[in-house]
């Protein structure tokens, strides 16, 4: 099997250079790693998020009116470098501050904090929040942690919009709290990624197996076991959603199915299918449904589902709002 | 390597009960495998597509406002019954005509001909388009035949418009003879599709190999190579769409994308801006891109080229108009 790239090649200034082609409201930042919306207004916190790149169209296609302001991308499964969202930081801030989306990896983790230590050292005010939907990985150990993932790209929209309608950094902050807190997200991998450049799986999946909680950077699931059908894995993730996250008839819910990049469409469709007939039999309220290619990791074969509880109706609101980015 | 289907349902009723779910302008034609857009106005000219499933998003995803209003789909790869089109067209009928998008196979043309036939003996008014934009197949031979693939999408796009414009059947009839006409799609396979129910590949593609002018329905390609890298793929495929539609400098012309199923978005946007560099290199005026999952084969990895010469403004204008469609 071959994979459509160049050797050697800057796949992220690539891949930039598309999307700046192709979008007149996008502009790269110097010749970072990095787009903004260049039609922000001035007037709005900006709002930042990024990761390793692999993801795609995570975090680029997430930039426009309404959603982030600016996102910034690492290589391949490794986030950027500190100095660079540090200028990232810099060049976006209007004087108010930025406001920061970071998925829960140590690595990130690192980045992102050094680069908002040293932005609040130099007078630029900075408010964060953490993205842990992963509900695969228990906590029993205190070094696995529950990772960011699909549900991130409701906290990009979310407080993108509520950027845009004026909300303050303490404001947004409160709200990205209450959506991190609120969201869970369950996958599946029925084949494991390609590393671009040795065409090699990044983990090994026994024929006819599917792996539940795998990562999106070709981390290996925590189990291994036969694929049975997609109403049998979807019943079983929805029970593990539902143990987490312990609804009742009639809750309202946020609902998105996310290809983790080579499942056809047509199992999307068919899966997304049975998630709805179990959260039917539930009698759970789906308030808003999302499916697609969304935080995906390169080519795997997989699906996640993305649960979010509407603690707060405007939510919808922010989810509904129009927006240029892309990949929404 | 298994894929996420339900042995022995049926993938199409699932995965129309997924979409009416979802999308509230979309409700299923009767218990045929065919929607609608409910919310279209009576007082336009319906445009019905269709043709077999794995396609997916196509052709569901593009029903709505501005764009089909009705598709119907068959089995995998294989088209709809006369019978069903028949009736997905007395339904839809609002007694001005149908106007009616097929792709230029064999079988769907005998299944969408007889309908058509036989509407026409009934009173109904019909108008049609075949779309033939697949050129990766010489006619040489007269039973070797320009496929219809991704170029489709613009035929749904821009005849879908103007038909909410207020369009006759006889305009939409020359509007989709002049577009069919401008459109010329080359593709290659990176690793072929995977048939749900036995899990094998519809093709051989020998390890490092890269294969040209495969079809949409596991058709092989017309030549097998050592793939070398995304550059000189977008040189040589450019190439042979240039000795096709014969470009000067500043000429206008829209490109599609495609992403026929498992690709990476990442490879997706690498072989992207190597497209749009070349096409700089000619001058070319690319006044509308769009790129991704639009025509795809299941879970085949490759990519195609969609380009077509903008003979009339006003196409831009049906492009660039809104649709609540969900693929497009």
């Amino acid at each position: 099997m071959v994979h459509i790239y160049n050797q050697g090649m800057d796949y992220v200034q690539e891949s930039i250079a598309a999307i700046v082609s192709i979008h007149p409201h996008i502009k790269q930042i110097k010749d970072l790693p990095a787009i903004y919306n260049s039609q922000a207004s001035d007037q709005q916190i900006p709002i930042l998020s990024g990761g390793g790149s692999g993801h795609e169209p995570a975090h680029f296609g997430y930039v426009g009116e309404g959603m982030l302001t600016t996102a910034i991308s690492g290589p391949l499964f490794a986030p950027p470098k500190a100095a660079d969202i540090l200028e990232v930081i810099r060049f976006i801030n209007r004087g108010r501050g930025v406001f920061v989306i970071v998925k829960n990896f140590e690595a990130d983790l690192r980045e992102f904090g050094q680069a908002i230590h040293t932005a609040r050292a130099q007078g630029i005010p900075i408010k964060y929040v953490v993205s842990h939907d992963d509900i695969s990985v228990e906590t029993s150990n205190f070094q696995i942690r529950h990772r960011g993932v699909a549900g991130t790209i409701l906290l990009h929209k979310i407080l993108g919009e509520a950027a845009r309608r004026g909300a303050s950094l303490e404001e947004l902050e409160q709200i990205g709290l209450s959506v991190s807190t609120s969201v869970a997200t369950l996958g599946v991998a029925t084949k494991p990624a390609t590393l671009p450049w040795n065409q090699q799986p990044m983990f090994e999946l026994p024929e006819g197996q599917i792996s539940f909680g795998i990562g999106i950077h070709g981390e290996p699931g925590y189990r291994t076991v036969p694929f049975e059908s997609s109403e049998v894995l979807a019943n079983e993730l929805i029970n593990k959603l539902k143990m987490k996250l312990k609804w009742h008839d009639g809750d309202p819910f946020i609902l998105l199915i996310n290809n983790l990049g080579g499942s056809s469409t047509l199992e999307e469709q068919v899966f997304t299918n049975d998630v709805l007939e179990f959260l039917a039999l539930d009698e759970l309220k789906i308030v808003f449904t999302k499916t697609g290619h969304l935080i995906t990791s390169l080519d795997m074969e997989g699906l996640s589902i993305t649960l979010c509880r509407l603690q707060d109706k405007v939510w919808l609101d922010y989810l509904q709002a129009p927006t240029n980015a892309f990949a929404w």
